[in-house]
């Protein structure tokens, strides 16, 4: 879905080849183009395929699949387009080091916020048009993050290139670690309820806790967040913006979650760094048993 | 479906009047009587009404109705039977002070943990046939204590008076607080999840933890414990049991919880006490918010 946003945007100023899964998405897509709806409204065309060896000779690979998938996703990409930039967009950690095992590629990691429905295989509606951040993996030059940074804003997307994309990536990362397991076990959408502290037994304190057990986890990292979750978190249930955050939509469809990859791995950076996180981990081992629930469906 | 189980039982040694709120519940049981399937099977003949005034003078009075009902459950019976013993059979903390602020009545503590389930107004099944344990609350008696649990054993029910129910009432406390919540937010039964502790997002842990935490408590408030509660865990798991917390059948049906009465209880204690319990109070904010999420249903 994040991917479609991507693709369907860049197409409007450079050509663009889309990797499917399916042999019928990448027909549909070749026949009717991918249309984007909501926020901006127009169809474009793209080339798609579901052999990375049938599409055009890539400068820049952009990889949004959910953080479950990614290994699968970059086994297909392996040997393929060594010389193009290759940019992952994750909610979680570690994309980085999943890509890395499969080839040389210069990385550059991204969080985004942006939000969207998928209607089809050729429809995807552009909801929160909120921001990409982006910046280097290792040796790759920031020069570069800031051209693919251009080319979003060029193609009508927010991004900004950052020098050092850790402050938002741990930003983002223990705001979607709190709010995706939380969302997930009570079936609330990031609404009022996650800043409420009035009475004791009020969501807003559990909230709370565990983005300033996430702060400690950033602290010992040597991080200094970009912006601090708990006024992420305020400042969007305030909007109003009831947003359903993807891993309660995991567990309604019975789907395995991001929650390895999101509050895992905070949990095993806290191990790491010797930082004790008992309500994190409390929220790792109650999502892990909410899909161990539908296991044998 | 526990009071059926009581009522139907004793109709069989002395006469039983079952005070319902509809009056088609009273008129089906006034004319089929109460069936007992499962552990035992049998019809029992008893007198129902939805007016205490309408039903014989009564030496003992059983209230098994769920704690979010025991107020108004009590509130009918104020100013009847001033004679009569009154036993409440609880999950949580507190019943015996509701019952005490309607009425003069020697009062009976008692938790037990038998099951079953409810399969018409006139029909309940009898699935585990584990004890009652009962005690004297405030002044009362321990003969009369005695005497009830005599009666019981007599109905062919399992029953156990004890000089000081709070060592057992507190097992079941602890007990109660995280395996029922844990249910209701994880979506599984009772199951072998709960003693799980090898890796380390396993469950078990979680519940060992929470236990620890509830047992702290329990030491703060100067009761030594009946049973282990982590003890009573690992057992009913590895019996296989698969039990179904009446949490988790509220939380799935959209239903007002016992939260407030059994994990609320407990953080309302601790916090009387100075003990510590983030993560009992974790789960207590979890379970209202999941309620919260089916309030505009």
């Amino acid at each position: 879905m994040i991917g479609s946003l991507y693709a369907g945007h860049v197409a409007r100023v450079c050509e663009v080849s889309v990797l499917c899964r399916r042999e019928e998405h990448a027909r549909a897509l070749n026949e009717h183009g991918l249309r984007v709806s909501g926020r901006h409204d127009f169809t474009a065309q793209v080339q798609a395929a579901t052999d990375p060896a049938e599409l055009l000779e890539a400068e820049l690979v952009i990889v949004a699949t959910k953080t479950t998938e990614l290994d699968a996703a970059f086994s297909r990409l392996a040997g393929h387009w060594p010389e193009a930039a290759v940019m992952t967009v994750q909610n979680g950690l570690g994309a980085e080091e999943v890509a890395a095992r499969h080839g040389d590629w210069p990385l550059v990691s991204a969080v985004t916020f942006m939000s969207g429905t998928r209607h089809s295989d050729t429809h995807v509606e552009y909801i929160l048009d909120t921001e990409t951040w982006l910046g280097p993996y290792g040796d790759t030059p920031f020069e570069l993050v800031e051209e693919i940074a251009a080319l979003l804003v060029e193609a009508e997307l927010k991004a900004i290139a950052f020098e050092d994309l850790r402050p938002a990536q741990w930003s983002k990362l223990i705001f979607n670690s709190t709010v995706n397991s939380v969302a997930a076990l009570t079936g609330l959408p990031h609404d009022p309820h996650f800043a409420e502290r009035d009475s004791v037994e009020e969501l807003g304190h559990l909230v709370h806790e565990l983005m300033a057990e996430g702060k400690r986890v950033a602290e010992a990292a040597g991080v200094e967040l970009h912006e601090d979750p708990w006024e992420m978190n305020v400042h969007a249930t305030r909007r109003g913006s009831r947003h359903y955050p993807s891993m309660l939509e995991d567990v309604e469809a019975h789907r395995p979650t991001e929650i390895d990859q999101i509050t895992g791995a905070l949990v095993r950076e806290a191990e790491r760094l010797g930082v004790d996180v008992p309500l994190q981990t409390a929220m790792y081992r109650l999502v892990k048993a909410r899909e161990a629930s539908w296991a044998s469906d």
